[in-house]
Parts: structure tokens; sequence; C-alpha cells
């Protein structure tokens, strides 16, 4: 692929809401939008987990790195996507965690982390939405154009 | 709370715009909806502060750690949200602060954050607006359902 | 500037994509804009690099401290706005990286930042678009008001 190339979605519903504590994020996120029939959508937190469990992508081995963190961290940020895979709605987000001495670590979002609190955005799209397929070139499952 | 539960809104106005050179972060978007009669509201800014205080919650002892920096740092991302607390529209934000070798500490913004510059995007969300109470598990002000 | 001053824009098109393989960031994002005529929005992105350029604002020189990352690296997040300078859109981002310990830099986004993978939300804002001048008070180039 040479350039972006992007697809143009109308906005759907809007949500807001208090993640559950202790509770994994991912599966609640993914949860929501099951039972609220949602495909697409964009969403982003903020909050605190009890613990978590972050990566980062070997682009030379292509397979992920992953660390638990056993303690309690503030999401400083977390953002990302919902689409399909295999025909169910899929989390892909970044999370950045924080201690109580504002030392920071961030990557790739995993299962399991877990849920202290937290309060989240969710965005609806509504259009043809984006399916997860392995790509050739990074071995990532990325978005099929 | 067992899962996450969504309150849905309606989008409503969308601003952005320049952050005041000098002053507080949060009191500087507070004041802003105050003005503007928005009372839910959530808003993303990047810039630069001159100085900035940052906490991370103690989860066991149910207080705020927090922590001062007297000295001018990158806001690499603030996101957080508007929501009412006693009737008065009030952040809640995370924020993320850089120096200038990259190096990066981050969590729950407070005052005083005193800016260099920004530039912010707020969406206000038309609806039962959420409103904060003390919660009983984790010690935070979190939305009622 | 004594307080927070924003412009009010009405919601254009929203578009999700696919980063390009090897490409640069900030003009993959600016080259987007200017096939789809888009002269004012937001995005936030998450995704790879394979080599990243940062930098921090010295606010008493008036200068960009730059810092060049010659690795692979996690974009734990991105995030920006599209306005116009001399008539052309152009990208102000700022980006958080993180390496396989999930140690994280950030700062302002510089080219050139070659992308590994990534995914990007990009919402163009209709209305009059901010516009950048040089800042006297900051040496910035800001929005003017």
């Amino acid at each position: 692929m040479e350039k972006l190339v992007c697809r143009e979605f109308r906005p759907g519903r809007r949500f807001v809401g208090r993640l559950p504590h202790g509770k994994d994020l991912i599966q609640s996120v993914e949860n929501f939008c099951k039972e609220n029939s949602i495909v697409m959508a964009t969403f982003s937190l903020i909050g605190a987990v009890s613990s978590a469990t972050v990566g980062a992508y070997d682009q030379k081995q292509q397979v992920y790195v992953t660390f638990k963190e056993n303690l309690p961290l503030e999401i400083v940020i977390c953002a990302g996507n919902v689409s399909l895979k295999d025909g169910n709605p899929v989390v892909h987000a970044h999370i950045l965690l924080g201690d109580e001495q504002g030392k920071t670590i961030g990557g790739h979002l995993f299962s399991e982390t877990l849920l202290f609190a937290g309060e989240i955005e969710i965005q609806e799209l509504i259009g043809n939405p984006m399916e997860r397929a392995s790509d050739a070139v990074t071995g990532l499952m990325l978005w099929k154009n």
C-alpha cells in the first residue's frame, strides 16, 4: 500500500459510560459491543487498573512480546477501535499506564487487564465495517482494503 | 457493577480552540464550559505547560498521591471529560508530559497546571448529563448510573 | 489571550483507514487531506513505526529540540489536528512511542517518522478553518484568533 486510503463512515450512536470494577478491559468493551450490535467503533478511556498486560510487536520476528504488571496503575490514556474479525467485533487498543511516581509504560493492550475504575466514550461508526485479515508484509491482523 | 453500562448522547456543539498562555488548564476548560452552558463533554488537547501537577490514586489507601513538576514540558496528550458535580461542570482528565529528552510522566491532571500553549477540541454531549458522587467501592467520585 | 476562546465547527466527513507501510506519517496524512480537500480536521491513531523523529519545544530559547529513534517502536498514541499554514493543510501532532519493555518517549511529532503499520480516524471539520501564524509571545506557529 503506497498511501493512506480511508473508508468513510457515518456517525452512529455515541455512548459514555463507567467501566466495571474488577473486570477485564477488552472483554468489557467487546461484550458491550455485542449486546448493542456494534460492529465498528472508535473509543477512548481514562481510569485505573489493578493489573495489566501490555505488549509490543517484534517487527523482525513478527510476534508480540508481552509483559504483565501486577500492581495498581493509572490508565493515562487508552485509545482504540472495534472492527470485525471472523464476524465478531474485536478491540484493537493501545494503552499507557502510570505509577505513583508518574513513571509510565505503554503499548498494545492485551487481556487480561483488570479494571479498577474508568470512563469511556464510544463512537459507533455506520457503513461498510472494516474486517481484519492476516497481512503478509507485517504479519499483523490488519484491515483489508 | 458487573459490566460496562453506557448512556447514549447526541452530539452537541464541536469546538476547536487555542489554550491561553499562562493560565491554569483545568480552570480554563471549566470556565469555557460555564460561559457556554456546557454540562457534558469530552475533550482532548496537545500543547505545552510551564509547570504541572499530576497524581495517581492509591487504590489501597484511597487517596491521591500528587507530584509537581516545576519545569517546561510538552503535553504529549491530555484527554478527559466534563460532567456535573454538585451542579457544576467539572473536568476529569489525565495527562502525559514529556521533557526535552522525550522522557515522560503521566497520570491524573490536577490544578495547578500552567499552560504555555495548546490546542483543544471539545465535543459537547446532549442528553441526561452524568453526575459525580462518592463511590463506596473505590472511594472515587464516579458517575452515578 | 486571557482565556480559552474556541471556534465552532460542524462535523464533516469521518474517515477510518490503514496507514501505509514504510511511509512518512505526517506526509501520509497531509497528502490524504490534499487529495480529499480537507483543510481542517482532528485525528488520532495507533500503530507502530520503524523509526521516529520526536521533539520538545525549548520555551526559553524558543526552538525545537529534536531526537531521532532508529528502531521499531509502538505508537502508543498519536493525536493532532490539520489546519492551514500558507494556504496548505498542515499536521500538528504529538506522539508517544513505546519499546519492547514498554518504556516510552514522547513529544512533538516530526518528519521523518516511518510507519510500520497503523490505524487512523480522521474527523473533518467544516467552518472557518484555523490558520497558523507566528505568535510573538511563545515563538510558535499558533492559530490566529
